[in-house]
């Protein structure tokens, strides 16, 4: 196994860059960090470009199987690549899905959802509820994030995971776009099941974008029979797939 | 507004004994720390025996008027009441509902779920379903948590929240018993709208007790259709609650 020695390497001073979202936009790739994730990467549908690691002993049948190169690095690069404080020196770089001539039709769209931990727990949902894909906006939280990646379990990637402005979204599905309101929306249960759709979830505390609302065929609302004032959006997430599905 | 000095006053020493489980349940009472969640149990239906503050000045006329006495307190008791580092030295001592002669149409009870933001949200998602009362098992995460009164936002004041075991609150409910389970149990789709039920969400490892899936009266899942190995135990109950409600 080739062995990399300088920080200095023009390969790893590329995988560096891929920390940055416009990066990974261009590049088509992104970073996996740490061994489990490595692992989930390898047992799932993702193209792995190269493994780096610090301890070559330690691959696995199905990460060496399942990634087109492997290279050891030195500790001072695992330090370079890491985003954790205690690096475990084990790197994937994956390409994305290419979904460029794919249509779907199932998707969720998310409009700029801030916790990591519900859009984790909304893509972990999706997965389960059979959609087809998660679309997130920008200024959605990073899913490359750790925190997104734990409350997945995973399912970052069972299912493709895009970045993508609204209008291509809506390109990509033949059915309804649903967005999510309580105002002009209508009870999500006076929806029939849909053979294809996209549903629009939005930001924790504003909902999904005005102007996004004014573009969808038809909006709905999780009915509130108590107290509370809303729902959590991952809860809410789930009630409505699961409805749809 | 009588002024309570000594931290061996026997009120204060009773009152700190509140965080203790065993002396909520013996005394039917709780302590609330904190303005906004003062505020918030002030605004609700909750019976508020006493408000204690160290400082008189910043009682709204809500507390006032929905509390049966208030104290100044000092700073020193106001420590030794605290739960938290910084305390903003405001407490409320508040009875628990009284329910035991009232029948439930729909009850949720929740066995030994453990973590603290599962516990919240869940409360939370009852509310706004328009659940009657949730019942926790023993071994449930403490309700009075300040993690879960954050996640249910207010909720734990707007429904019933008791401790019970399992056989007590079946007999408060005329309806059917749900559990939920992957083995032995039906697609929750199946199920008609039931007047009053029970529905029983389990432990986010280990599922519902097994000697409760044997005294229910059916079981339900929620299929998952992709490659997640499970669903979030919040988003699950989210998920049936709005089914069956």
């Amino acid at each position: 196994m080739e062995l990399i020695e300088s920080v200095n390497n023009l390969k790893i001073k590329q995988i560096a860059k891929l920390h940055t979202r416009k990066e990974r936009k261009k590049s088509n790739q992104f970073l996996v960090e740490g061994f489990h994730l490595v692992e989930e990467a390898a047992k799932s549908h993702i193209d792995i470009e190269m493994i780096l690691t610090v301890n070559p002993d330690k691959l696995t049948e199905i990460m060496v199987e399942n990634s087109k190169q492997q290279y050891e690095i030195t500790f001072k690069i695992a330090e370079k690549l890491s985003q954790t404080e205690a690096p475990q020196g084990i790197y994937a770089v994956c390409n994305m899905p290419d979904v460029a001539n794919t249509k779907f039709d199932k998707v969720l769209y998310l409009d700029r959802i801030q916790d990591p931990g519900n859009v984790g727990t909304i893509i972990r949902t999706a997965d389960a509820a059979g959609m087809d894909a998660v679309v997130i906006a920008k200024g959605t939280v990073d899913i490359y994030n750790d925190k997104v990646l734990r409350a997945s379990q995973g399912s970052v990637f069972h299912i493709p995971v895009i970045e993508m402005a609204f209008e291509e979204a809506c390109s990509k599905v033949n059915g309804k776009v649903f967005g999510t309101s309580l105002h002009n929306g209508v009870d999500f249960k006076s929806i029939e099941k849909p053979e294809s759709f996209m549903l629009v979830l939005g930001n924790e505390g504003q909902g999904v974008d005005g102007a996004i609302l004014e573009q969808t065929d038809q909006n709905l609302y999780v009915p509130i029979y108590g107290d509370a004032e809303s729902l959590n959006v991952s809860v809410c997430a789930g009630i409505l797939m699961y409805h749809l599905i």
